[in-house]
């Protein structure tokens, strides 16, 4: 059988190893369009932190291992143009220049996904870049030694931004934020919004909230960045507002997409044609709180993903069906940690659930213990059925693994009531009592 | 109505404290038998690592704010010594020699645990203490402090053990620790204990497994701790071999005990007697694994316990019934976090489970980031039901609330491969793409 895989990353790489390694008489071929694969994207904001630290000290995995130890035929630089899935060939241009079409029995599209860019002028010009793939990071590194980046604008204040601000920073860059809503981040609370505004303020960032840039000019050495009411110069522009799945060959090879033109999967990762599956970034998945499609491009997922391909070409027993995604994630700025899983009360109303919410100030640490800091939670739940719908957490520690429970707590489905009864672990140095989880979840009780 | 309380810690002023605040017009009596009320006592090592520091820190609301602003008639010094069920009445006698009886509609017992002390000779000696009251806490620290204490040998290795051990080589005193069993840490696999072992010797702690102590014995100013072939001279010997549940006045008032003898409770927290309740360590509880009763005294049930005979005794609505125990628990010794949830695999097989397990290694942060410590997870599935049992880690970082994760699957009573499901959060600086508990599922699947 052949299995071929257009894209080298978390879920193309997941796959191809697990099909190597299960099936090792099975012919894998990976389709790679740049020449990195298998690396830690997430990563890129502290690699671009320290100067002088190559980027390829994230990839997990070289490309001669993919070949020679496991024996995939991993090819990168082609970049695939057209699936056929009639004929049940993709073909596609090297990097070389040089046409290629290869057949599949089973074909895997783990194309990932590419920042957006607005079609605005001046987002073309050197110096301005985006972050998905290494080869961004790799040229964002480059820009920043060989013209001396000073000063530097993100637009867009998503968690890369931030991630990136913090890199940025810590390089002793200059950082002027923009973006048009004026909410800090909009998905969140006010008040937990307001801790990470002051965080990030606090580390001499700039943030311009409710200005559109227009469009970005080459001044002499450096660049403008032009809002209707506001001018910012800097030697290079990082545009972080968002990404877009690769779902453009699945598309016109008649593929079915859903949720934001990502490539629609069942549970098994199949896509509309039955010799189809896709996974990671480009495609889209069932929430585990809404039972609904949704689109959230995460490591974990693409990975997971990756693996249930491979187990299901494998096709012994039963298939893997994956149970979905709670939307779980965090990140770090500067001291703060920052946590969500599940939905916002906005999103419950929208998929009908009646929301009730609480936004609670706890401590850190037990009563008297020392180095004890504020940690701040919003926890909404459904006035209908009871359940426990998402959570949203800040602090300086103890938020990154807490919010882990919660996103258990989503895929039992549980109700406040049953979470607020949790067992869950206390000693002085590591929170209260009662946890602020559970504090939380006792507050909330009292709403619904 | 009269509702009577005794024992003012934990379970005993969390109860007293809502049904004063939900119940204004009801008369609530608490009788402790010590001066204290309302303290931390799991903050005790922490507050004794500092010398200087009052251990009255570590009281979270006075007794005269129970007193005078939430109008709890609250009487420190009152030993109760005797439960009248007949009578709805208690009686005792003060630190002052005085007797008293009280009378009661609804009683609550909140009479916690004491420390177990063997009864061999020398147990009594000055200089011999044991770790649970506040008054515990306050003698160790004087006796520290007016014999000058250099030497101490604790016997046991239990948590109050270990973080003593911590809080005493904080104010650099020599700590030899003895117990008879060869196991280190008997409840955890040989692979984690172990780890935690290297961890206590590294810093500048003497173990000795395997050794019964026989008895203590007066050496000029200070104490010789005898074994079969082991003696070790001492200032001041900690005894921390665990606690006992204050069961006594319960069992001679006929009510009925179980495990250990604690006091039996149904899910409502009331006892085999209609008026009368019992909370805290020296009550029983259901396990969410097993489903059977189990003694595990923890702050957080004792907290959660007071408020659920407050709110039955007030018996508006549908009582509430609390879930049970999953036994998660978590302390730190130096610089290492160890953390467990449900039950052991030996457990397991004693419940009728088929226990299938794994032992995990794996690291506290992402690939190439920075800072990245070892990780250690021990997961524990039954073969039979596909369901998690239960779980152990040890680690540097990351360990304290990755374990409340499993503890909630545990209260779902997920399968291990529902858990492996889960989506959990990722972010370099905080942990792999796949999380550990998620490495330790994958694995633990394989075996099952």
């Amino acid at each position: 059988m052949k299995f071929l895989i257009i894209g080298g990353d978390a879920a193309g790489m997941s796959a191809a190893s697990r099909a190597k390694r299960s099936m090792p008489e099975m012919a894998v071929t990976v389709l790679e369009m740049t020449r990195d694969v298998s690396y830690s994207a997430c990563g890129m904001p502290y690699n671009i932190a320290v100067s002088g630290k190559a980027i390829e000290d994230l990839v997990v995995r070289q490309a001669d291992v993919f070949r020679q130890k496991q024996g995939i035929n991993l090819l990168t630089g082609h970049r695939v143009e057209a699936i056929h899935p009639t004929e049940k060939t993709v073909s596609g241009t090297t990097l070389q220049g040089e046409e290629f079409e290869f057949p599949y029995d089973k074909l895997l599209i783990a194309t990932g996904g590419s920042p957006i860019v607005p079609d605005f002028p001046g987002f073309d010009l050197p110096g301005v870049m985006g972050l998905k793939s290494l080869d961004h990071g790799r040229k964002i590194k480059a820009y920043i030694d060989l013209h001396n980046v000073k000063k530097a604008v993100i637009i867009g204040m998503g968690y890369i931004g931030l991630e990136m601000c913090e890199a940025l920073r810590n390089r002793s860059i200059e950082v002027v934020m923009v973006k048009p809503n004026l909410n800090f981040i909009p998905w969140m609370a006010d008040e937990l919004s307001y801790v990470v505004q002051k965080e990030v303020e606090a580390n001499g960032v700039n943030l311009h909230m409710g200005h559109l840039v227009q469009k970005i000019e080459p001044v002499n050495d450096s660049l403008a960045v032009v809002c209707d009411d506001l001018t910012r110069d800097a030697d290079m522009v990082i545009v972080a507002i968002g990404i877009t799945p690769n779902s453009e060959c699945a598309i016109a090879g008649g593929l079915e997409t859903g949720i934001k033109k990502a490539i629609s999967v069942d549970r098994q990762l199949k896509t509309s044609d039955e010799n189809i599956y896709a996974a990671g970034d480009c495609a889209d998945a069932f929430h585990v709180v809404t039972g609904e499609k949704t689109w959230i491009p995460l490591a974990l997922r693409a990975n997971r993903a990756g693996w249930a391909v491979a187990d299901n070409i494998r096709g012994k027993g039963k298939p893997t069906e994956l149970d979905g995604v709670a939307g779980t994630s965090v990140f770090k700025v500067f001291d703060l940690q920052i946590a969500r899983t599940g939905i916002t009360s906005k999103e419950a109303i929208k998929f009908g659930f009646d929301p009730a919410e609480v936004v609670i100030k706890t401590r850190s640490r037990a009563h008297a213990h020392p180095g004890s800091t504020t940690i701040m939670a919003h926890l909404i739940g459904d006035r209908k059925s009871g359940r426990l719908l998402g959570a949203q957490m800040v602090g300086k520690e103890g938020v990154a693994h807490r919010i882990n429970a919660l996103a258990v707590a989503l895929h039992a489905q549980m109700t406040v009531e049953q979470f607020s009864q949790t067992d869950l672990a206390y000693a002085p140095p590591f929170g209260p009592v009662w946890d602020p989880l559970l504090t939380a979840a006792n507050q909330l009780l009292k709403r619904m």
